[in-house]
């Protein structure tokens, strides 16, 4: 097993990888910027070491603070978490460089699977379907006009290393082709160094149905069921929920069979993420994540597996222990990531001090977050105070619960989506199951979900 | 299904049935004492009534206040809790005489199940195991001598009222039994309002294991498998955790059965425990009681039912919906109980305002509890302050767990019990699963547990 763990992260995340580590009997060292000096990670790691100035580019991002920080406190291993450098191959591949074990992928896969196109590519080849689309990179106007006419509109064009919902141009008729491809290319060149954009089938009303899984260094690879996170603003998942409501048992074995050849294809190991696009009778591979994701415990939750454990176990060698049969899935889990934004001021992030704080608890009720009475929520990282996760045996349970899980949930000091996700868990479109990626933004033309 | 229960009870007991209510979509009426006006569950709940002075006498034994908060906000059922009025026949009987739905057994079975011996003899026609003992009341010494002569020393004289631990001597030798008996009848006139005393084998080195029972007005009656709760001091359980450690796979299914055979000979309905003694090899029935107890998450996490949402169901008069075959135990549960006293100074209770307060969450991690940062403990009642509760796969698992739970859990302004916990959990005899009912007395004597 490993032995000591420096966790390049912050926020629930690093604190969820602590109690991790803890129970597995691992030290684990935290770090943190300057902003972060009493951080709930911070107190509750064994060791912590300051790597910076608050911005994250002078800290959570600076890979050589890490190393150093891992090297310094006798480190044998380096748990990136979710975003930050999670999914950057030359921080992997520097880890490895210097003898420390990443605890993910290898920056082969990551690369090989950063590069969406490529990665289309290679999916492709797996059997697993993809959207219609450019095969690969789009050259030019007149190579795009070409590809356009054979997959028909509504399309998209997208940033070939993007992430995140940027670079991204629908284009509904051929008059805005020209434009919105010469847009997309140069949101590519900014926000990702790269120009390069691609094409592909644009679904309406399509959910956004992912499936978790689990390789081991010794080839074997699971999948532990689907994950719906539909529920987005602006690309930005808000509500997640396992299993899917519309998938029939054979879409779903479907779904997770294509997961684990895509894994496979890829010489995959620890978790990943098979991202689709589905309709509830078609799906297509979008795009496979190389990290623990933030809606995970919504798995543990149905599986009783412990990703983040698993996370670990893997990276020491140790093999999986279990096959795809013994993955059963049990109940309905549902999470709600609880934001410090103000919804009545177009989600404006609001850092600031918890004055008052009350998160439930009782059966079925996981929090995890990194958040305290008292505590000061920095301007400089994302806004999410808390996941609020709630698991029941049927579906209409677990709403019932969440409704009164996000009742309870009290914060003072900061603005918070608390009541518009108590709006989104009573909607008809929720209960009903009927929501689409698109809901959100049909309910903010409308007013609705914190605009009213 | 119920419309609207008062809720007969204070505390983390009353946060905990407020949310089975909400989950069912029943509405619920706290009542409180005005030492109690701020507590978390009046500010939960849809109404509350303020029904009398601190002093339990004064409100939450006040039958009669009780039955009017509930006529004037126009309850159709009463739920008691544990403690309390919890197992007080006459207050059972009083709520079905005002057209109320007692949330509980008949009175007639908190009759019977509530005197000791009368409980025993029922068991004893109903084939379950009972401990060698005088049959029913022991008339005077002279007769006292003659049983002891034929059960063996070392015996227990207990209170046939009896209840908690107190009115219950033991007696070594049978020069101690004249002195003692009369202890014993004395503290059961003074304690019960009833000298009545009976004679029992007492078990050297005993483990303290119950079965939970849940049997509908249909007279479906399943068990949801066992709690082994061996960690007490001065007869108060302080940590319970599910399967029990040491029983046999046969062993486990004859106290099922026989906790359902006692079930059945008292025509009990509702949510119930069959209490046994055990050594791992056979088993006595202790008692049976009538309420949900206070260990009752445990059962919940290995079992996934919803105790409190059953016993609601139930009182509705719904069926179980599930026979014995579908429960299945998963993993394994440890309940810390936290207490508000003082290990160092004799587990004097600490009442007092909650400076300070961190609860940890994450996977498998439930707290029950109705305190928040900035509230007060009263003096009044017990000093529970919160139940910590966490579940994983295996029970090294679940102790690995709890250590980590343990160790973050951070309550400033009132002493705690929280260290004493994490000396247990981490102690070789809950390690290793030998513990048994007088290894904390024994640890106290040598000066361990909070005592060093």
């Amino acid at each position: 097993m490993l032995k000591k763990v420096l966790i390049a992260n912050r926020g629930e995340i690093a604190v969820r990888i602590i109690r991790a580590c803890r129970e597995l009997g691992i030290r684990c060292v935290a770090v943190y910027s300057t902003a972060d000096r009493h951080a709930l990670h911070v107190q509750l790691a064994d060791q912590a070491v300051c790597i910076g100035k608050p911005a994250a580019r002078d800290s959570y991002l600076k890979a050589d603070a890490l190393l150093t920080a891992a090297r310094i406190t006798g480190c044998d291993a380096v748990h990136p978490g979710f975003g930050f450098l999670s999914e950057d191959a030359d921080f992997a591949r520097q880890c490895r460089e210097a003898g420390l074990i990443f605890v993910g992928p290898s920056p082969e896969a990551i690369t090989l699977l950063g590069d969406k196109a490529r990665a289309k590519q290679t999916m492709q080849a797996a059997g697993v379907p993809v959207i219609p689309g450019s095969d690969g990179i789009v050259a030019d106007l007149a190579s795009a006009k070409e590809i356009a006419a054979k997959i028909g509109y509504p399309l998209l064009i997208k940033a070939s290393a993007g992430g995140g919902g940027r670079g991204i141009r629908p284009v509904y008729r051929e008059e805005e082709l020209e434009s919105q491809m010469r847009t997309a290319s140069e949101e590519a060149a900014s926000c990702f160094g790269c120009a390069d954009v691609y094409m592909e089938r644009l679904l309406l009303h399509p959910r956004h149905v992912e499936v978790q899984i689990l390789a081991d260094s010794q080839g074997n690879v699971v999948h532990l069921g689907e994950r719906d996170c539909s529920m987005q603003r602006r690309k930005q998942k808000l509500m997640e929920e396992s299993p899917c409501a519309i998938l029939s048992p054979a879409l779903r074995q479907q779904m997770g069979d294509a997961a684990v050849r895509a894994a496979k294809q890829c010489g995959f190991t620890n978790a990943g993420t098979v991202e689709f696009l589905t309709d509830g009778k078609e799906f297509f591979f979008m795009e496979m994540n190389t990290r623990i994701q933030v809606e995970h415990p919504v798995t543990e939750a149905v599986t009783g597996i412990d990703l983040v454990q698993a996370q670990l176990r893997i990276a020491a060698g140790e093999p999986l222990g279990f096959t795809q049969s013994d993955v059963q899935i049990r109940g309905h889990a549902i999470e709600c990531r609880i934001l410090a934004e103000n919804p009545a001021e177009n989600f404006r992030p609001c850092p600031g001090v918890i004055q008052g704080l009350y998160m439930p608890g009782g059966p079925g009720v996981r929090v995890d977050s990194a958040i305290y009475q008292g505590c000061q929520i920095p301007p400089f990282y994302d806004s999410m105070l808390a996941k609020l996760i709630v698991h029941a045996p049927t579906r209409a349970q677990a709403i019932a619960k969440m409704n009164w899980a996000l009742a309870e949930f009290l914060v003072d000091g900061v603005d918070t989506n608390i009541d518009m996700q108590l709006e989104l868990i009573r909607s008809d479109a929720f209960r009903s199951g009927t929501y689409d990626t698109g809901y959100l933004a049909e309910l903010e033309k409308k007013g609705g979900a914190g605009n009213a």
